[in-house]
């Protein structure tokens, strides 16, 4: 399956970014519920630790993921299907082709 | 200022844990309350990594400072004096010697 060669029309890049970006902000208002969450229940210094633990962690793999780069485009919108943060059906406008990798890349 | 190889007796070690200990506990203390407070106010990701990077900085400032060892405990302590985590006065029962020594370093 060539996947990192797909050439994308203007259209499909406006969609792209849109569907990239709410995304992002999805998954960013459901780690800062989570962070407010838990920083509420800290007690104890191993707690505070744990959250550092936790930050890093999620700073380093969202930063890591969120890396618009077109070569990638179909592998992070399929790893973002996976984990919930995007559903197949807000891809809709971007080719048939496209659209049938992301959802067989999602299955893997 | 010789300050590293003061000898320290049985009694001196254990008003020494003690302060140490209390020291610890009210920086932690202090520390899980700011942590409480400023998480409560995260609304954005930028407060979040804000929150990681200042937690980072704690972590290892806290890691280094409470490391309990004889040869460096009177630059602990004065530098515990210094930061207000600590009293000259709950020193009192270690030698005259290492109170006017930690004293001098607490101002420098």
């Amino acid at each position: 399956m060539q996947v990192s060669e797909a050439k994308w029309t203007d259209t499909e890049k406006k969609i792209a970014q849109t569907v990239f970006d709410q995304a992002y902000k999805r998954e960013i208002e459901a780690l800062l519920k989570q962070v407010r969450e838990q920083a509420g229940t800290i007690v104890e210094v191993g707690d505070l630790w744990q959250l550092h633990d936790f930050l890093s962690a999620k700073r380093h793999e969202v930063e890591g993921k969120y890396d618009y780069q077109y070569p990638a485009l179909l592998f992070v919108f399929a790893g973002l299907v996976k984990e919930g943060w995007l559903h197949l059906n807000e891809l809709e406008g971007l080719s048939q082709d496209k659209l049938s990798k992301v959802a067989a890349l999602a299955r893997m």
